[in-house]
């Protein structure tokens, strides 16, 4: 069997940027990245508690004397607090944001395996690690660590808080917990996770969950559940494409480095069917990701995103939404199939009607999902 | 945990129809079911061969004096021959069919669990149970051996030959294939596997192969991969069915039974989170696919579509198509996102532009592409 990994990298290979390596575009490094630690118990939604958790984070540019330029961009599903790395253009003379003018602030979710308070923590309470007992922390209670973060840092308003997919549902949320400290929010390519979105993350869980190096969540930090991981990667990445783009790039086209679909070739396991390019795609994406990411954290950021409903709770949208007092700008992304565009335009409407500033834009693209990692100059352009 | 399991019986849970119960349509019962072998060795288009293989049928109605009202109905990916249990509407008086005028002749696919030779068999040559050393037979080497099952019932020609999905590849290649004996052609929701379908399938052998109990295929009988299948399964439910479908019955509700998404719940293997609907919905797909499929056969089968396209080996469309005589019908379903109705459109007017007589006609339904077995008296509307 060749390798052909190397032509296989192509740009925003997974909501988050950090696969995604984009040509052209030098990544700026941080003006600082650091950790802050929260003095107290951060009560959860769930009725749990964390203690004294850790918030990984990374600033560039730097704050204006006035205070008035800090700009929080909030990352995507297995994302880092490096914006940088992975929103390279966004931060690029030209683009979105400039870092002349703005300090612009990435939080690590908590739950992550990139430097905040998550499964491979160790719990301060038990002396511990968490594993597959750490607890739900929802999208509200990441907003509200993240707004003691800001408060230590002197930030006490953002001209804007930004992100797409996951990233997005903190943006808005940042609005609703905060609505005196955000000027302006840009939630793109989300709403509340559908009904076939949860039935992916379901699919995802068991994939992990069945994998023999599973052991209950217990496993051992040099067997990991491995392919566990590397298949639920592989179901998301469906769901962040587009069909369209899979027809075009990989068509029927046997797998590239010559395996024969209709004969049998030994992958390493014995004889098996040839591979389809589009599976070997698929394989390598998963391999990939594996090196980088924990699969307890995988799963607590799953059930992060799966439960966010900010209407929960609340008897109206009027009620959930009213407070609201940010400028909120929302993007649909033409071909996501995940979060379709009439979702994230009906989502925008329903905040509008309850009083809020909201218009909606549309980003025309074939990358699905992806797109706000996959053309970033478009989207920058669609939100200057 | 409450058991609501009977609640979720739905009409048409998969592409195939045996999990489908029909509510108010009784199932017509076969005149004759039984097995034909063949009495020579199936040379394959893979290069292998299979020993005097087995197909296993079933017939409704009868054979006129004539012999003209014979009409093949061909399966989908885990069907059986007893199309009255997963088509009872097709054949219902006002269907498609009459019972009383045609003879409906179903054929088990070979690969297949339900009669017909499929990796549960014993290889005639070596003694031993094929498991997954089972060849791939394609859709036209069904085809071929199908028509010598025909020969053997004195059938020479067909009036009608249909099926949806991987049956729809059957009548299409019996109209190439045997030209001269198939009057008319219907295939339902189906084209060449476009790369997000040999994606799904991809996802579906790994979560197979991945499975604790897999053994490389040679699991005990007692003792089958039913995680993996079932998950495979479930990956394969979500392309059957259409996204705002799932929206409108499950939404974002917490599963049935009580379990709480935001909470903790014992679902038999420690605490785990409360599922969504969707997601109890799923697994209990999941759990019924196993207790009547085998997970060899399953790989079988997907690879046999998998690696369906009739313009193989062929320089132009005229020389693929260009022997067809007759009539075809293509139907596609406008909620399809597995074979989507612009893909099967495209494929008619191909075959249409290969001097062919083929029309397109389109199924306006929520149902996805499990359509053709969930509204059976709509889809024999739109092809009276």
């Amino acid at each position: 069997m060749s390798t052909m990994t190397e032509a296989r990298i192509s740009k925003g290979a997974g909501p988050d940027g950090t696969d995604a390596t984009k040509g052209g575009t030098q990544s700026p490094a941080p003006t600082y990245e650091g950790d802050f630690v929260l003095d107290e118990h951060l009560l959860l939604e769930c009725g749990r508690t964390l203690a004294g958790p850790t918030l990984h984070y990374a600033v560039y540019g730097r704050l204006n004397t006035a205070r008035d330029n800090a700009v929080l961009v909030c990352h995507a599903l297995s994302g880092s607090a490096q914006v940088g790395a992975w929103w390279p253009e966004i931060l690029a003379p030209g683009g979105l944001l400039s870092l002349e003018n703005d300090c612009v602030i990435c939080i690590n979710m908590l739950g992550s395996c990139y430097g905040s308070t998550g499964p491979g923590s160790v719990d301060r309470e038990t002396g511990e690690v968490y594993g597959p007992d750490f607890p739900l922390v929802s999208i509200r209670d990441n907003v509200r660590a993240q707004g003691r973060l800001l408060d230590s840092l002197g930030i006490r308003r953002l001209r804007l808080a930004l992100g797409g997919s996951i990233g997005g549902m903190q943006a808005l949320e940042w609005a609703i917990v905060h609505p005196e400290r955000v000027e302006r929010a840009v939630i793109i390519g989300v709403a509340p996770l559908p009904a076939m979105g949860l039935a992916l993350s379901h699919l995802q869980r068991q994939a992990i969950q069945q994998d023999p190096e599973w052991a209950g969540g217990r496993y051992l930090p040099q067997r990991p559940p491995r392919r566990g991981l590397a298949l639920a990667r592989q179901i998301a990445m469906l769901s962040y494409k587009a069909a369209p783009l899979f027809d075009e790039r990989f068509g029927r086209n046997p797998n590239r480095n010559g395996e024969d679909p209709w004969g049998l070739d030994d992958l390493g396991g014995g004889l098996v069917g040839g591979r389809f390019d589009i599976g070997g795609y698929l394989d390598h994406q998963g391999q990939r990701f594996v090196e980088r990411f924990d699969a307890n954290a995988y799963l607590a950021i799953l059930r992060t995103m799966d439960t966010w409903n900010p209407q929960r709770g609340s008897s109206s949208a009027t009620e959930a939404f009213g407070r609201i007092r940010a400028r909120l700008s929302f993007v649909g992304i033409s071909s996501d199939w995940l979060f379709p565009p009439e979702a994230v335009r009906h989502f925008a409407y329903t905040i509008r009607a309850a009083g809020v500033q909201a218009d909606y834009r549309e980003m025309d693209s074939s990358h699905g999902h992806d797109a706000f990692l996959a053309e970033q100059a478009e989207l920058a352009r669609l939100l200057r």
